[in-house]
């Protein structure tokens, strides 16, 4: 194998493929990327077996070749060589790499053992702009489940239906539903995709491109530009989450996004000394006050709303209120509540495109009024 | 105790003393930080009992008191309250603190047991100017000792005569040293201050501002502006480096500063897959070779540079060599050699404000030509 490129180049595509190698493996092959030069040009594929990204990089190949090199080695490498224009040639067992008067010789590995990248032939389709698509993995993500108790809760919900594109994730205390019209769809279908894949393919997707979807027999894959992404989806039913979606309130609470987020963060200093986390929402007529309590201290902060309906006292582990308000860039919420031991629906103020759910904590304080 | 201050200006005061305070300690009093309200002004102190923080914060006092408060919770809330005017105010066990209709109430400690500033009276002085005293300590810190087999190399030496300011640091590889001329200095006096509170020194120190030394019985004392930081001496006698500082040379190179520290960066991720983390530096007629082995590949760079005197074949940690070049901002560097088993001496070009000496380590290779 020989082939001439720019380092920058190369370095940009090797990143993105090391993302889906593994840090560390029992199999030293997984730890390596591998490089293919066919006349066609160069293809990089890097997989962990559970995740497999393939991309291609521009090079002027003079001899065809296929090898797997240790991954993070050779991108720090490449990180460190000047902009330049590199040449890598093989030589027995080892890749030189000359820059200049650097010159850097690597051992490579056989590619014959490394995971083939999936095919998806047949798969259902649909098509949306990669910055949905990065939103939408930001805005659910976070409120899947961390616990493998429930395995099929550690992943997102995709459902594709009609011009309908639509990501779900929850973890048994809140719920993120992030929906958005897209450009088409061929047939419905879902998916639960790991959360891993998800937030690299947050990472890696670039700015402003179509993104196609497919999705079919046990995978799911991301085709965006000349990076292909394919993840493994978890098997098992998802949970019945439409059952749980609220259809009323009897407080609604509109406030400015900030002021409740900067209180609720000024609480939870004092809410997080104690395990339970909790900050109470005593909501009245013009004003929330949210206050915290621990042994070393105590908080309270009044912020003002719009109130429609009825006055609430309520409780919440700050945790799940702080995540849900850092993915919404709206300024105004809404805040649709109907009793102390039901959830909390969160949403922007404009659209329905981010709904999220919110179990309150029970506390004797909240039942004494 | 009731004050009335800026927010910020009293968390800038905050962050500085909470610098001095443990973070964890089994006597919960020093993890907190003094605050002493009098008609005068306000004092904030933090120490762990080796390292003490002094420093005056503007603010009205209405009320005179003193109080112990949780350093890193206090300073939390601090960062998280929007800026305003702070009125701070004891009721009880409680320290009450209103920023507008944000309410944070603490439990306060008493500061009778708390550890005294020390006295410094009659110590002997210097004078130097702050950015003098954070550049000596960055610049020769990173090469005192991280073990604890002998104590006193785990600190910087502080050497003060005449108009002369010196700190010297070395783990019995390498040695850095630093030099100053000075505004004043009344008497020749040393010390052996331990890293950390030399470190925080740097960190701490306002740029462009009079910095007075007082050195004596057991402690070492920077004031600066409004802010005193005093730091218990390391025991025990400072190695008499004197001794080792070379006086010729057989082999001069003199080489432009990045164009070497890239070339060893380059070769020391190679270098590092292996233990004795070795770079071989062949010096030649105006070409210097570093070169670099490990079991999975090696590099090769080429390097022009200005040779006097005679050709050499040395080895050296590719450690002890980035510390340094990391430290000098100089374009052109001077590297004074005799052999291969003798130190280096690495020095700018111009002046001779830092010295920084590295022992090479023996190879087979480096006895081979």
């Amino acid at each position: 194998m020989k082939i001439i490129c720019e380092k920058n180049e190369l370095h940009k595509k090797v990143d993105i493929v090391t993302r889906a190698v593994a840090v560390k493996s029992p199999v030293y092959l997984l730890e390596g990327i591998y490089l293919k030069a066919e006349k066609a040009g160069l293809t990089l594929y890097g997989s962990d077996g559970t995740l497999y990204i393939r991309c291609r990089a521009a090079a002027d190949v003079i001899e065809e070749g296929e090898i797997v090199l240790p991954a993070r080695l050779f991108d720090e490498i490449l990180s460190k060589f000047e902009d330049c224009e590199l040449v890598l040639n093989t030589e027995g067992n080892n890749l030189t790499m000359q820059c200049g008067r650097s010159v850097t010789t690597l051992c490579f590995m056989d590619p014959a053992e490394y995971p083939a990248f999936p095919l998806y032939d047949g798969f259902k389709t649909a098509k949306a702009v990669s910055n949905q698509i990065v939103s939408m993995i930001d805005q659910t993500v976070f409120a899947a489940s961390l616990s493998e108790d429930k395995p099929i809760l550690t992943g997102i919900l995709i459902e594709m239906e009609k011009e309908t594109l639509n990501f779900v994730a929850l973890d048994g205390y809140r719920l993120a539903m992030r929906k958005e019209v897209i450009q088409e769809t061929a047939e419905k279908s879902e998916a639960v995709v790991p959360s891993r894949p998800m937030r690299e393919v947050a990472r890696i997707l670039p700015a402003d491109e179509t993104v196609k979807l497919y999705c079919g027999s046990g995978l799911f894959v991301f085709v965006c530009a000349d990076i292909e992404i394919a993840a493994r989806v978890l098997q098992g039913e998802y949970i019945k989450y439409r059952n749980i979606l609220p259809t009323e309130y009897s407080t609604r609470v509109i406030v400015n996004k900030k002021s409740i987020q900067d209180s609720i963060e000024r609480a939870s200093i004092l809410a997080k000394q104690s395990k339970a986390n909790l900050v109470n929402f005593k909501i009245e007529e013009n004003v929330l006050t949210v206050t915290s309590d621990s042994e070393i201290g105590k908080a309270k902060e009044e912020v003002e709303i719009n109130l429609l309906g009825k006055t609430l006292d309520i409780s919440f582990n700050s945790r799940y209120m702080l995540d849900a308000l850092k993915e919404i860039y709206d300024e105004e919420i809404v805040m649709d509540l109907n009793t102390s031991i039901s959830p909390c629906a969160i949403r922007p103020v404009q659209g329905d495109g981010f709904l999220y759910l919110v179990l309150p904590v029970k506390t004797s304080n909240s039942y004494g009024a």
